[in-house]
């Protein structure tokens, strides 16, 4: 505890925080390739080539680094969706970028896709929390698509996780598992029952 | 291995029947409440309230007795929504008592639906197997609709997994996370969002 406040409060340097990166890079490919409970510290400091001890320069435990993760890239997710998505004058466009966008950044970030799914049993706070957090992302765009009245004025939280969870399942389907894009009927297919319906009329 | 074969070749007498559902019931509980990683077969032998010698009378390893509560519990909760489904001929109204039977059979086997997800770390491939079926058995229903002009003809592949996805997060956030029913206003926003879409018109 005492160790934790002492690694928060320390103020790093320039060259502390690319060690701190370092370490963070190396913990996404570790936990992402063997699984939190196979992965050690060790292998961490080695992925990262520095020693042990600078290890806990940084961090306390594997699973404050772990926690640091998810925080960490569930807030880089939702800026980089929210990039994404800014300047597009359609409420549906918007959308359909946020889900493309989401799907890109699965591919490139396949380990912390994984980590994220690791969080189910190893912190189901965390986990818990990831998600909140992501559901929260949507609010903003679905609210303004409701005010401007192009969207169906229904549960904003409950359409958040169904968006979320479209969007995760889709991912997992085919860019975690199969290692592919999602096909474009599969997307197509999903937009049109997310904006229309599955009901014909 | 051949112990496995032996195992499973072996015809169980109507005791030894109740002796397997006895431990399946114990692992459903033990993996349920402490993980996977946690338990261990003397855990499960304790709680079925028999020896560990009886246990490798059933099952070869741990894994083994995880892997077929996840492969039995998949057919269960199939035939279960299955049954629900019958005889309701609005092909809408079908899906719509799919969703609630998922949502009390979450209820009433919270152990279980935890075991899935600690799935996604203990055997990604077995986590995989257990939704793609849990897809399918969307597809009979789907296609009924789709037939019968009810539904739009668009990737049901696709359908299957945006539905499933929806109740899998409800499930979550709701009956598993807070102990609760899924509310109202939230059961209809997703029913809304499925067969009529968010947008307006």
């Amino acid at each position: 505890m005492s160790e934790k406040e002492a690694v928060e409060e320390k103020p790093l340097t320039q060259k502390g925080l690319e060690t701190r990166q370092k370490l963070l890079r190396a913990a996404e490919e570790v936990f992402g390739q063997k699984g939190y409970y196979e992965a050690s510290i060790v292998n961490i400091a080695q992925e990262a080539k520095v020693g042990q001890g600078t290890f806990y320069n940084y961090f306390p435990s594997k699973k404050d680094i772990f926690d640091e993760l998810i925080r960490l890239y569930n807030r880089e997710l939702r800026l980089y969706i929210k990039e994404k998505m800014a300047n597009i004058a359609n409420y549906e466009d918007a959308q359909r970028i946020g889900f493309q966008a989401f799907f890109n950044w699965v591919k490139d970030r396949r380990n912390l896709y994984s980590i994220v799914q690791q969080a189910v049993v190893v912190d189901q706070e965390l986990y818990r929390w990831y998600y909140d957090k992501l559901a929260a992302g949507f609010l903003k765009s679905l609210s303004a698509g409701i005010n401007a009245g192009d969207f169906k004025n229904i549960d904003i939280e409950t359409v958040a996780y169904c968006l979320m969870s479209i969007g995760h399942f889709l991912g997992m389907r085919w860019v975690f598992w199969e290692g592919k894009d999602v096909p474009e009927e599969a997307f197509d297919a999903a937009m049109t029952l997310i904006f229309n319906g599955l009901n014909n009329n």
